[in-house]
């Protein structure tokens, strides 16, 4: 995994050895290089623990907690058909341990004894459960309006979490804080994180494979912080074939899809309003620029879901047996939308990814089905 | 699948073509007669479709929702190595999704248009899940006490939920009342239905194909119902090589364990007390002569877990990064026993079947972690 470099704006800023989150000068996005080619894949795994030639860790200390392989479910949406990859069956229960696995593996072998993270959400619990089964520490900085009920998954995990008052940029704030006062501690953001981005790029390596060795003409991300987007350009990178990369956000916040149409190279932040879509109410993706540039080079688009067509959608997976969260629909909404523009759509495969389970959001999905 | 035969004690009482859930004269638990030979596995499936030739389905018609091949995954339990079968990563989150797919996938065969059943919990959702990926119709009587956030997953769904004022037996009767007035219903009870079985016995089978096509010297089976452990015999009757089964109960309700430790031909009706493992709180499971025979014949034994075991077995569980529900925990729980007491474990694989996530148990694990 030492092989591994860290970049930013092309230039090399050094070797993985040592934890960063952020370029060191500009408080840019960190990227790597690394190797990153499918022919790399270890066939005797079913976990992704077949791609560690691929990723930044020690494959002889890789836990997996069986992730991998999630189905890619024959499906159909708005009459015509698509597949379903369901990281929605992922082990904590969200796409989210895929960028996690790694994230953590990485920083145990950096020697970091506890791992700071800012979440109420799948990506406390994806952390949570890694650093349980690396044998680190976990805490968790959480909103304290946060549900107590979506954080009692990392505790059991045995993260302590902590309540901070105020904004959501106070409860990050906090995180960093804490980090910085303790040299056994790094602040690991999902959404700044490389190592996590190189991570959740499994999913698109795994549809490759499970379509028989062939990239998808398009697939359809839900994209909030963005790195199930950025997962994306990764795996397919590794796959020498890239498809048509759609970013589904929600109307009412979908900084990266503004962007997209205006033409813009930046991301401005949004300005959020309600969503039931709250895994994606990111006003402000960190990766922004980057995020726009993958989008664009795959020939990709966005698309800013409406909340009705997010509810048609939570309908239509429930109804065929696939239980999401309401964020996790967002492609499925998407998708729906691109079959009644009548967009054109290739040959190929159509690919939503689902990014997590409807387990994690009983008191929304109950609301819905009462209203 | 209408090759397969229903039996009744040794005698054939006819063929798969009409749905029975009991014996014609004796109201006695009904057996399958059909081929269970490993050798018939299709390798080109992931899901639980390689297996479709061993099961009483039409392999053109089986909706697996992806369910098949979850992780057998290397852990530590009270200090010794064993693998975990996570069957709480299927799609619906337990194990009953693997009989939900065979049983519906038979009953829509069969031409019912409305399943029937009577679950508060994870039966009713996996029967939901697989009514609705087969189109056909669900209603589940539950207790009018059984807490909403428990059924909410089986109405998103689309199963029609009902409550029934008193007893576990008057909510039975109910659902059976309703089925016998509807001539486009049947009464699918999972815990007497031997199709139901037939698909739980997947778990074994893909565990055989993990270790590399070895059954396990022993394996611990959460025990209630007992599809699990009749899922159990089934399969590694399929693989021609049968591990010691152990049936793991709460002592709180332990009819087959006390009947194995007194030597019983039948299981005497238990007065259930308090336990965290309410899935397995069955008083007088319904195939009990034939769950002891299935042990015994196994050379296995059963172990009635207190709740302080219990509660040990899921804090070292979720402590190791795998969330599971309380009555998940059993398995490993009587796995731990088994290691404290120096019970002689051979050198072959020792399995701990994970029947359910903890995603579906956020009341009871806020009580334990605050407790």
């Amino acid at each position: 995994m030492f092989s591994w470099r860290y970049r930013c704006g092309g230039r090399d800023v050094g070797p993985l050895t040592s934890p960063r989150w952020q370029c060191p000068d500009t408080a840019g996005a960190l990227e790597l290089d690394g190797p990153n080619d499918v022919a790399l894949t270890d066939a005797g795994h079913t976990t992704i623990a077949r791609y560690a030639a691929l990723l930044p860790v020690d494959p002889a200390r890789f836990e997996t907690l069986g992730a991998g392989m999630t189905p890619l479910l024959p499906a159909v949406i708005a009459g015509r058909n698509v597949f379903l990859k369901l990281d929605s069956l992922l082990p904590s229960g969200s796409f989210k341990d895929r960028g996690a696995a790694v994230a953590v593996a990485h920083l145990a072998a950096c020697g970091v004894e506890r791992v700071i993270v800012d979440s109420s959400g799948n990506a406390a619990a994806a952390m949570a459960a890694y650093c349980a089964a690396n044998r680190i520490g976990c805490v968790v900085y959480a909103p304290a309006s946060a549900s107590a009920a979506k954080l009692v998954q990392a505790r059991a995990y045995g993260a302590t979490v902590i309540p901070v008052d105020g904004s959501r940029e106070a409860v990050a704030e906090a995180a960093q804080t804490a980090a910085e006062g303790d040299p056994q501690a790094f602040y690991a953001s999902h959404n700044w994180s490389p190592v996590f981005a190189e991570g959740v790029k499994t999913w698109a390596i795994e549809t490759w494979e499970q379509l028989g060795r062939t990239s998808p003409d398009t697939v359809f991300v839900p994209t909030g912080g963005g790195s199930a987007l950025a997962g994306a350009q990764r795996g397919f990178t590794a796959t020498a074939e890239m498809p048509r990369i759609v970013a589904a956000q929600p109307a009412a916040c979908a900084p990266l899809v503004d962007a997209l149409v205006r033409g813009l190279d930046v991301v401005p932040a949004a300005v959020p309003g309600h969503t039931l879509a709250e895994g994606a109410r990111i006003s402000d993706p960190p990766r922004g620029a980057m995020l726009l540039e993958a989008v664009r080079a795959s020939r990709g688009w966005g698309i800013a879901v409406t909340e009705a067509e997010l509810r048609d959608a939570l309908r239509e997976l429930w109804a065929q047996g696939v239980y999401v969260e309401p964020t996790a629909a967002l492609g499925a909404a998407a998708f729906a939308r691109a079959v009644r523009e009548e967009t054109e759509l290739g040959d190929g495969a159509q690919v939503v990814l689902v990014t997590g389970t409807g387990l994690k959001a009983t008191e929304a999905v109950t609301t819905l089905l009462n209203g």
